[in-house]
């Protein structure tokens, strides 16, 4: 896995308020509002925007307004501050004005520079544009005395250049004459990439656009970043919103924009492991979660039904009923079903297959059971899953994950121990170590 | 959005016709037949085929039945005019032959050349093959004192190879010692794509290469190129043809082939937004269009039922029964819902959010409300969508393709207007601008 | 198509076995009993594993071990032979000794060498990775006297930064500081490559990489080299793996990772064209493979019901029952089947269309007509399609692979000629020569 250079290995968060909004008694007030999220409410990164979320005609005063709330607040806010500047590969005068907003942010007289991460450039074109924007962080750390490559910089990809831009990150960080290695986050922004490639779906919805998220996937493991989905504005819709992000995470994209507090609990919680394990089986093409009764896993729909036969069993799926005997029926309910591993699982396993290794075993089997009841009939289930080296590395990204949040985020300690227990926090902060 | 360099913005009509066909009186029937075409049956891009379509025996009599037939009716056929010649990238003899043929067609002796918008050129390899076909356009055009880069080079992506020349497009078009800048579309060919990629179906059928779609499409937005889907050859199936368009619109490619000038209408036609809005229902999956009936969005059918009860209400779904709340009832119904607007809508939200900005306001909320009839129970429901710059840009992508059609097409003005109605046209050719 | 350059264009396995088994009386075993591996058991390339599949600390032993059971028996293995050595990107003491495993290997002394076909390097990075592997090759090539590029290379795809470096070969390969021509199979590695994206679902299963292997198969298309997926460790799910490479061939991914005999029984034959044709009918999304009785082809289903009115017929399929005339019956049932032709229809087809050819014909319809029978009515359902030159070349990549298979593996001659008949065999090598 190539090394993450930044403070953060992993960011489930990417949250962005207006900086300055018009009409109010104080334009700051969003500002203010969320730079006191504490715990599960605050983001991994948070992005006072002075880009889209911002009327152009307040942008100047969100900068004040920036520096303002940041200086006070900064030093307790919990995640980290990435500011969103204006920028446009099509524009001369929004990259200048980006710029000046950075010098601005960053003068050490606003005293808001020492809780400043690094920014967020919007619109990015292809690599040249990025280095334009490099250089322009390289000028500001100059300027304001910093160290070079000091901020870090993050994209929005919205726009196929920006797409391509992606692959050549490997080749052009390091190049004697940029500081590309300060780059951070890669984010989606899809609204505009959408604009961008001219695309159009009949009720005006977003398209899902599969492989704009496997490459910026891919972009950020090749380069050693971080990659981010771009915004759910269907804001009520919670479980799209979740399946959305289990989606992003089969593509290596455990980040996700928020727009509510409400978002960012869902998507700092969704990455990390369930509490308690559970049993799925397949229904018509769908996994249902069984309910656990008692230590058994009913399941109660239609769809499937069990019936006893003597020794026999007679399994009912659809429309299709077969006669099994009990091991037949056992491969096919093993077909049928899989199960999702609680942390405490993952962590069991994990020192399981960590003390079989110190005692010179590569691989051992891990075995799974529990007992199913289908509309009246219980039955036993019970399987072995090989794990090797490969598996346990595998099995190693959530609590990769879980521990650079638990380092990271002090505030979320007592959130995620409710949540586990202390004793499952901390041997997951063992293992693998 | 990256700036689209020749006549048209768009195109969504890729039509070709042999150019030779053996056995007939005249060989150029085909030819004389096509270039009659007018209005919605005519297509954006008119392709004498001098390849696939025609037998490799009658290829230099195709060469000369294009002279004759542009030369003759050329200025009066409303699309461009593409010849694609021969050329592969494996083949030297091949490549000579079709610049042969670009130097006979253009002769300025024949005529033709002062119709003829540029070549199509099929089995492009790498980008150094572009290169050698972009050659002989300079060639031809210093010969036959054109002017340099006058003439367009649309290519056929049918090889892996081509596919990853699209993403170096960016760099290699502005290079002093090509004249790529004449290039305009990306046009699939999934048939030859598929055996140079080796690919087989059980039935023969072609493989749906959703990725080679999004790359072709990407290829052309960054490189500010037009991307246009290969043939359907299932000519009978127009619900298939209708729905490949549909998925290709959501990949930001607009413009597909056509081999008959019944593909041509559909295709012509599919993305321009419907004259009517209709309202969708999710029906196991599927969106199911709502039937209207004196303003009441009507639902028949047996997967979905409901209820009144008292004050509650009885919603059936597939096989699971919930009673709920009139406001319960409101935001599930929002969730199985869907709008797909008119152009007389898009157009109206968009002079909404005009006047808004205008204004000073950045975002204002869109209602849309209907009364839908599930069995015998009737429904109000009403929402709001919020409508911010991003918003109105991305609206705006369906309407710049109208306006580009009307500008471009004075033979459709009729059609289009029979369509929309002449007020709606007027509106949206203000709009936006 | 680009020219494959090595012994083999096609191969459908890819069979790895344990070179050093810890706590065997001869730890050598596995690769024992893999070199007897005959016909459609044995594979098309035989990967002795000194890297995953052997524990770390018997990886020297499985070097010697490679060596003895290749030089006693390898000259009458009837695959290639690729061992996989170690190899990471990150490490370069796992690159060090890989060479020395190499060299050793690759000893004439030993005499295995004349039986090994190439390596398989895993763990590749970008190109510059790639080519230290190559300098290894060489060096390894020149101090043992062997031909320079005699060794072909396979990698392992198994990150971001692979993925990425597929884009690059066709530029690379050919320069004159590199042996890159030696490079033979392009292999995903999804377990590893899951790992480096960091991405993770719920049940800890691989998550599916679509676009992985629609890059990968692209690399191998432009490059000349040859794609293989990943292993495929649900052992016992036979219809999941058959699944799986159906898929893959869509994407002209025709090889596949092997764990077992029975594995490499499966992909030898999932590529080859049945031995008998069969008739599918769409239920409910999916395509159903109709019974054969007597000639008519029999749904006796649920989801499709059919009856004669009179002159019409009464057709309902889920719950909408429609009356058509007996002609758009006949419409409507051509939509809802297709047929997967045989290897017989197949060489029947390609050699009318190669008479109709030579005839000075460029086009010909086939017909293929049948009875189906659904529920108790019979009706007969006839359509043309229309073969060109491009449908005769898409038809021949199934038909090139068979060819390639019985030149390279004559100890699969006998099961071939069981399953088609010595007559189709011998129609089948003709064929598009």
């Amino acid at each position: 896995m190539t090394e993450r250079r930044h403070g953060r290995q992993f960011v489930r968060t990417f949250f962005t308020s207006p900086t300055a909004v018009e009409g109010e008694d104080d334009s700051a007030k969003m500002l203010r509002r969320a730079i006191q999220l504490r715990g599960m409410q605050a983001p991994d990164v948070w992005v006072p925007d002075n880009e889209d979320a911002t009327a152009p005609s307040m942008r100047d005063e969100g900068a004040r307004n920036i520096v303002e709330v940041v200086s006070e607040d900064g030093a307790d806010f919990p995640g980290e501050i990435h500011p969103r500047v204006v920028w446009h590969r099509d524009s001369p005068s929004a990259r200048y004005r980006g710029f000046q907003h950075m010098l601005e942010i960053t003068d050490p007289e606003g005293g808001a520079v020492e809780h400043i991460d690094g920014f967020v450039i919007p619109e990015v074109g292809d690599i040249d544009d990025w280095k334009k924007a490099d250089e322009f962080f390289t000028i500001v750390e100059n300027e304001h005395g910093l160290e070079e490559g000091s901020l870090t910089m993050s994209v929005i990809i919205e726009s196929g250049q920006a797409e391509l831009a992606m692959e050549s990150l490997r080749d052009e960080m390091g190049k004697p004459t940029n500081n590309l290695e300060r780059l951070f986050l890669l984010v989606n922004g899809e609204v505009d990439y959408t604009k961008d490639m001219r695309a159009m779906t009949p009720t005006g919805s977003l398209p899902p656009w599969p492989e704009l998220r496997h490459n910026t996937s891919r972009g950020a493991s090749a380069a050693g970043l971080i990659a981010v989905d771009g915004p759910y504005d269907d804001i009520r819709n919670v479980e799209g919103y979740r399946t959305r992000m289990t989606e992003n995470q089969a593509k290596g994209m455990i980040g996700i924009w928020s727009l509510t507090p409400g978002q960012v609990v869902e998507a700092n919680t969704s990455p990390l492991p369930p509490k308690t394990g559970s049993w799925l089986l397949d229904v018509d093409g769908q996994r249902v979660e069984l309910e656990s009764e008692d230590g058994i896993e009913v399941y109660d729909g239609d769809y499937v039904s069990l019936d006893a036969l003597g020794d026999d069993y007679e399994l009912l799926v659809g429309s299709t009923t077969r006669t099994l005997t009990g091991e037949e029926l056992h491969e096919e309910l093993l077909k049928m079903t899989s199960y999702v591993p609680s942390m405490d699982d993952i962590v069991d396993s994990m020192e399981e297959f960590e003390a079989a290794k110190e005692a010179g075993r590569g691989a051992i089997a891990m075995e799974r059971s529990t007992t199913l009841r289908i509309g009246q009939t219980e039955f036993d289930i019970s399987t072995d899953r090989m794990w090797d080296e490969a598996t346990y590395q595998a099995a190693m990204t959530p609590i990769s994950l879980f521990q650079d949040v638990y380092e990271n985020r002090p505030d979320q300690h007592e959130e995620l121990e409710e949540r586990y227990g202390a004793d499952v926090v901390e041997r997951a902060m063992q293992v693998g170590r």
